[in-house]
């Protein structure tokens, strides 16, 4: 095992545009800038192991009591820490989702099974997942909306998939890391908390504030006795002054986020349409960034044109041709749209 | 398992003068906030996985091959890493030490024996150290110098643990942290390495550069094989954009530490003898740190003229009546002589 590729390396592309990572397109708001900037004086602290203040904000934010609340260098971190302390034998995974999931789990050696999401059900859910809950499963892991697609899971399938879990002694992990961007609300499962300790909610701070250079996320679950033996799998120290800090001011941030649903509302269904017109099979996503299928060879063509878009065909259960973009501001998607039009497939070796 | 309380918890005890966490007394330098602060305008990037110019700069300053680095979110992260990546089975762990290092064998349940240092010693590492070195270990963890006790391990015994541990097939790990500190140089392991791939040596930003906060550590391994093996059980943003520019930058500080090294070989004497004319016995530490044994209540005593020092009782193989402060600046190790003079345990509770 080592470092699989992700999007989001700029660091290869220098220069780019990136639509290969999924941040909010407004940039990180001044506000966490400053407050992480002003917690750098202090460094020569060690961060709070138990992110007290950080926590609260949480807590207020989110309406749930701070015993349910864990911090994490950025969400992934807490994906490896759950796989830690839950050490399931056998769990279910979607796929194609985020590879740090499958990379978790192998961590701890636990055989996984994969629900694949399939073309012809336009990637989405289907009711036949509750036919997967197999009670010799320890845990099924989703993603709502799921990445890469941006399609969001049925609420009521969702909702059964919860109770059916419970019913089987199945744990629960969710990933809403981009529940946020979407403009249906509601679907969110933190209100379950109290009822179902089977389910974790897994939060970032990364995407929504576009803060993902600095690492903050956080995960919610009932079980408060799991989450404390989760710290035991964990180093005291895991979450950085600045991140602390950042994490306080971003949580004040109230018209930057309204900004940002208002304009990604409208912003989706324009570049949905414009892909469309390009030629390319656009899934309908409500995330704050659009899954498609096109021809082979389209990273590296937009590429020479300085455009980073994210290719797919290294996501379990995706071939050659499935891409996904950030939907960023409009500007930056219109020069996106002239790259994509300018497409030969014989410019491509 | 749960967070272990240890020292540098100004959060609760605001407004202290902290010697109980072990930071460069000169605090961090100017170059390095000034380098994280430029990097928070980029942090809507994810940080670079592989930590490119970062691990460069560590080369180059270690004299070590690039992939023999692997970088990590403070070196407490490492540890965790490590231990899930290797899975012990036996492990032989120093007491007193860190307590991180018991804590990642834990999180993977592995079979811990003690190394016990004795009092009647002085609590410093004897030649039958060898004799413990078991085929039948998996690991050895040392910490040159140690902590809390800042005592350096004769070199002559620690080469010939390394060779013993090779002979054996047991890995070693060790801890130089400090090691940076001790005006004693040419102990570290470093460049052992290539010729013992069962040797890694972990080294912190954290206390060298006072930032603790900021998070930053790496290692160093012969086994590059199993390095790229420990990439496979850690999310691969684990280092912030931050932490990893102000990294580069502190590597590029060399009056600072000259200055560092100078004071402290200075002040370490000067606070010896003071704490030994408070009546304690003090220990002949090595590192930007002090260990004694005096009265019990001595924390209490001196947290009422806002000096929090770290009470070592939690410390495996110690009891009540040990402690270490750090060399601070000499006005404030002045007003930790003073609190400690004030001392009478008749205030006490």
């Amino acid at each position: 095992m080592s470092k699989i590729i992700h999007g989001g390396d700029v660091y290869s592309h220098p220069g780019v545009i990136d639509f290969s990572s999924n941040m909010n397109p407004f940039g990180t708001p001044e506000s966490v800038i400053r407050a992480a900037a002003e917690a750098l004086t202090s460094i020569s602290s060690y961060p709070d192991p138990l992110c007290r203040e950080l926590v609260t904000a949480i807590a207020d934010s989110e309406g749930s009591a701070l015993s349910q609340i864990i911090c994490g260098n950025g969400a992934a971190e807490l994906l490896f820490t759950y796989a830690a302390a839950l050490k399931p034998r056998r769990a279910l995974l979607p796929a194609p989702a985020f590879a740090e999931y499958e990379q978790a789990m192998m961590s701890v050696n636990c055989h996984i099974d994969f629900y694949h999401l399939r073309v012809e059900d336009g990637f989405n859910f289907r009711q036949d997942l509750t036919d997967r809950l197999d009670p010799d499963l320890d845990l099924v892991v989703l993603c709502n909306p799921n990445n890469p697609t941006g399609l969001l899971i049925d609420p009521d399938l969702l909702t059964e998939v919860l109770r059916l879990c419970r019913l089987n002694n199945i744990r629960l992990l969710v990933d809403e890391c981009f529940l946020d961007f979407c403009v249906e609300k509601g679907r969110s499962l933190v209100p379950y908390l109290d009822q179902y300790p089977n389910l974790f909610v897994l939060k970032a701070f990364t995407k929504k504030y576009a803060m993902a250079g600095l690492r903050l996320g956080y995960g919610l679950c009932g079980d408060t006795a799991f989450l404390e033996k989760m710290h035991g799998y964990v180093q005291p120290w895991n979450v950085s002054l600045p991140a602390q800090k950042a994490g306080i001011a971003a949580l004040q941030e109230t018209s930057y986020l309204e900004r940002t649903m208002e304009y990604l509302a409208k912003e989706r269904e324009w570049l949905k349409k414009e892909l469309q017109a390009c030629g390319l099979t656009v899934y309908d996503g409500s995330a704050d960034y659009l899954f498609f299928k096109g021809p082979a060879g389209l990273k590296e063509s937009v590429l020479e044109r300085k455009i980073l878009i994210r290719d797919c065909s290294n996501y379990r259960g995706l071939v050659e041709g499935y891409y996904r973009v950030a939907i960023r501001l409009h500007d930056e998607n219109v020069k996106l749209i002239e790259a994509l039009r300018n497409f030969h497939p014989e410019q491509v070796q």
